[in-house]
């Protein structure tokens, strides 16, 4: 039986258009794209190209706004650390509650090592960022504010253009990752406030280990990999040029899919949430109803801890994730659920434009029998829990299925 | 006519066999390896096995000794700071003066930006490093010393198994920048004193963007990009699984043909080198006679300034370089021929296993009249130096035409 991949958030298959034009950059066009020779010319002319396809999809104002980078972690350090040296009369970081670990590790650590206070703004039970808090913790002491386009697990669209203004009022800097959103949502970065934004190739269908971090014209930045002149002496490094060819493609593609395609997806996303809520008693969908990624499916399961639906899921081929991949197979509870008081552990389903149909129906066949299964062995377990918590339980995201709730 | 491509110290084609090997894992194991589905575990399996083909390459005792990273300029900066980091009592570094950018460029921007100090141990006329003044810098309050293993426009061997001895004795940790010599000398790190060492896929017939950071067991590190718990926790970001794969491929390349393939390089460069020494008056080979990288020839041509001589030969297929491209295109004097006091400006030449005897041919065809043209435009210049600096010239390395000399 083919295999369903379903976890389009943790990575995606590389489009096969995009490794064409990425093999001509191992073997022909191979050389370096500092070098003055016809090897290098090629090479650079390739990197030029990406650049402004990458432009085109963000809708910078500028190419030389895009700095390539090894991928979505390192374009969030490199805005964090550089806002913090370009603004070095200020020392406050703001930041959200369900933030990647990109950001919250490295806010952890600057926090306990330098004269840094890291202010981090909750969300409700739906994963919407508190405005109110917000606000009150802009001040002229925030270097910089770096509030996530979209959240990996839920999907919930932030405001961050509204965000971005209010930063700004207090000169403060304005990075938000973007690597969820990337893709999978229009932008027109030239008609905001938003001074830096961080991008990954793996998660629109480009290679692993190639991103982008956006820095506005203007915006004072400081490189934090420092050597050869690279990138306008703003990313030291040889260029890997496969990977920004292979990028360039994946964001031309993802233009060329951002309407269709994403019709296409949420109707799939869709379908699969109503047919677990309809055919599953005890489930609820999590993240802001009015505001997610037309391909992210966080769902609750109660009753079942763990990540016993995954790894049964996985038994019968089909790959989804318990919390975020990201932060590479930990088992820890997800933060970002932790952030919004939902109590059951929940499943991610992710799409993309290569999922089909038969995907949604292949989970929909099996789902009610894993869940029996797992809830079977839930309860001769003590339940932790009295009925009317579990009835009346917090589980009050996007959707709710009918059942006890 | 086919390309003759001989600046293999800025890049190298990517092995046809590597790229074989990475191509499933673009479109088929594209799995994220911190995914705990199958789809994550055909990703980590194979970035274990990349990780034991590096460990076979360099002798490391153990393969989590080996960090993936972007490349070299990141294993370096990551290595300086985390020396730095761990070591918060010690406040000096010590670096050659011939060090990559990526080395040189970090340091002046810590000496600018922290309380840190940084000793430059200076070179002589053949590239060799002052033992004396190395010896002297030598204090318990150097945190990490960074010495390249060999140099990247020279070809000049470092001892650095002895200056790591040097550096253990007073407790400072040892970093080598071996971007240039993994892969074209044998290794034994094991056995070595040397705590961390550097090294870049692309330079060994692997792909760009990815690199590698040995870290010995027992040496404390701090990653310098944070995020999620990849790499043992010391290099956040989700896996270049295909890069990974790659430079596994090209690691075991290397090693198959270090011997024979080595030999067969040397005797090229050589080729060459006697061939332009004998056929073109007034030239000599940079670097230490004794001690140099068998695949690198850096030859200085008296009258001749700027990359004139690289430029025409590019117009007739032909690519080498004037100093280094990992400097990013720049023209200015190289810092590592002003470090040796070399008045005349030199051209590298830089072999790999790709190359054959038909390349040397070439060059050696067309030089004469190249270097007679060029020569020809600067004798209409006024010379700057007397007929005495030029005959008596410091063109001192490991070998020298007869002409003027
Ligand atoms: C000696 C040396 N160190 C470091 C580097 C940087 O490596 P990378 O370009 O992979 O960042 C290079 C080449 O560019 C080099 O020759
Ligand atoms: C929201 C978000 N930010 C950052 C990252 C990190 O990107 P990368 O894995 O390319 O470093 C991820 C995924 O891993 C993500 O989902």
């Amino acid at each position: 039986m083919r295999p369903v991949y379903l976890d389009n958030n943790a990575t995606t298959r590389v489009d096969p258009e995009v490794v064409q034009a990425m093999l001509p950059f191992f073997t022909d066009q191979f050389g370096n794209p500092s070098s003055t020779h016809g090897f290098g010319a090629a090479a650079f002319a390739a990197v030029k190209k990406a650049r402004l396809q990458l432009q085109a999809l963000i809708g910078a104002e500028l190419d030389h706004e895009i700095i390539f980078t090894s991928g979505g972690t390192e374009s969030d350090n490199a805005a964090i650390l550089s806002g913090l040296e370009v603004l070095p009369g200020r020392t406050e970081i703001l930041i959200s509650a369900v933030e990647h670990p990109a950001v919250l590790t490295l806010c952890a650590h600057l926090e306990k090592t330098r004269a840094v206070k890291v202010h981090t703004i909750p969300v409700d039970r739906h994963g919407r960022l508190d405005l109110d808090a917000y606000r009150a913790a802009l001040t002229p002491h925030v270097a910089i504010v770096s509030i996530m386009w979209a959240n990996n697990e839920t999907g919930t669209i932030f405001p961050v253009c509204k965000l971005a203004e209010l930063a700004k009022e207090v000169g403060a800097l304005f990075h938000t990752d973007a690597v969820q959103a990337v893709g999978k949502l229009p932008m027109d970065l030239k008609s905001t406030a938003i001074d830096m934004l961080s991008l990954s190739g793996h998660k629109l269908h480009g290679p692993k280990g190639i991103g982008a971090l956006y820095v506005k014209r203007g915006v004072h930045f400081r490189s934090m990999i420092t050597g050869g002149r690279q990138e306008h002496d703003r990313r030291a490094g040889t260029e890997n040029t496969p990977g920004i060819v292979g990028l360039g493609i994946a964001a031309e593609l993802a233009s060329k899919f951002m309407d269709d395609g994403t019709t296409r997806v949420k109707s799939l996303r869709d379908r699969l949430e109503n047919g677990i809520l309809q055919g599953v008693p005890n489930t609820c969908v999590n993240g802001d109803p009015l505001a997610r990624l037309p391909n992210t499916a966080n769902i609750s399961f109660e009753h079942i801890e763990g990540d016993g639906i995954p790894l049964l899921l996985s038994r019968v081929g089909i790959a989804c994730s318990a919390g975020s991949a990201c932060t590479s197979g930990s088992l820890e509870p997800s933060h970002v659920l932790r952030a919004m008081k939902t109590p059951d552990e929940a499943v991610r389903f992710s799409f993309a434009r290569d999922n089909g149909e038969a995907d949604v129906d292949r989970v929909l066949e099996v789902m009610p029998a894993i869940v029996e299964r797992l809830r079977g062995v839930r309860n001769s377990w003590p339940d932790k829990r009295s009925a009317e918590d579990i009835q009346s339980g917090p589980c009050s995201g996007a959707g709710r299925s009918g059942g006890r709730s």
